[in-house]
């Protein structure tokens, strides 16, 4: 019942971001899941712990400019301008099935490029998953044909 | 014996990944670690799976602007300009014993500033831990006076 203004928060209680990790944990094992895909920056906190625990593989999605090998990319419309995530070539096979983790979800801009940039490369997106996001993010809705999975509802 | 040019290979093989934070967790298990401090963004990757394992908490150091509560900052200088951390005021209590965690080391500029900050905040730096590294890190160098344990040498 503790609530976190921002998840930087809760990486200060070792069992309480355990026990988050463990929830996506629980959900996502036995189900076939090839890669964990983790957004620039917090998608990385959490991210790669799932995927190890998992077995599966993991895939940085970052800002433009910052993957050292070739990339696909895929730009977005924010607020205010545009935004962009890259991809490797090659880092996911095609048919692989594919969690998207971030920190947090808003309007689930940055997720839907996740999701489109992960698509053009023939991943099966399963869910993407986040710690924290609006109401509406619970139950049924979906994201570009994607459920969202999230731990906490956000007050704000 | 596999040798990588950047993380994201080693990402692609989870067996590879977990035998790699396998072996940061042997050897800090047991310390009395408190805090697991990781350098925005490939330290992110490490750094929480190595914090949960260990029971401590995470630390993320973050680029200017990045942290959205009361930070310190620490400037240093790269080779073209300046670059700067920022970590949050009360993330870590004084005296608790840290790991600063980056995925690679090679002038050790950014590693330094992460000892100073959390030296500033009087933590008690054990050892900075990398993936890869120039071989000057292996066996008894030291940076700032702390160790730097390195799991595999850079090529160049």
């Amino acid at each position: 019942g503790i609530m976190f203004n921002d998840i930087t928060a809760l990486l200060l209680r070792p069992g309480v971001f355990k026990d988050a990790v463990d929830m996506f944990v629980e959900r996502y094992r036995g189900m076939g899941i090839a890669a964990v895909a983790g957004i620039e920056a917090r998608g990385f906190i959490f991210g790669p712990a799932i995927a190890l625990a998992i077995g599966a593989k993991f895939i940085p999605l970052r800002k433009p400019g910052k993957l050292p090998g070739e990339v696909i990319s895929e730009t977005y419309t924010l607020e205010y301008g545009t935004d962009c995530l890259e991809m490797h070539v090659g880092a996911v096979e095609p048919g692989d099935r594919v969690v998207v983790v971030d920190d947090l979800v808003a309007t689930g801009g940055t997720l839907s490029a996740a999701i489109k940039l992960l698509e053009r490369a023939a991943a099966d997106v399963v869910e993407c998953a986040c710690l924290i996001g609006l109401p509406k993010f619970k139950d049924f809705y979906k994201l570009d044909g994607k459920p969202v999975y999230i731990l906490v509802e956000s007050r704000k």
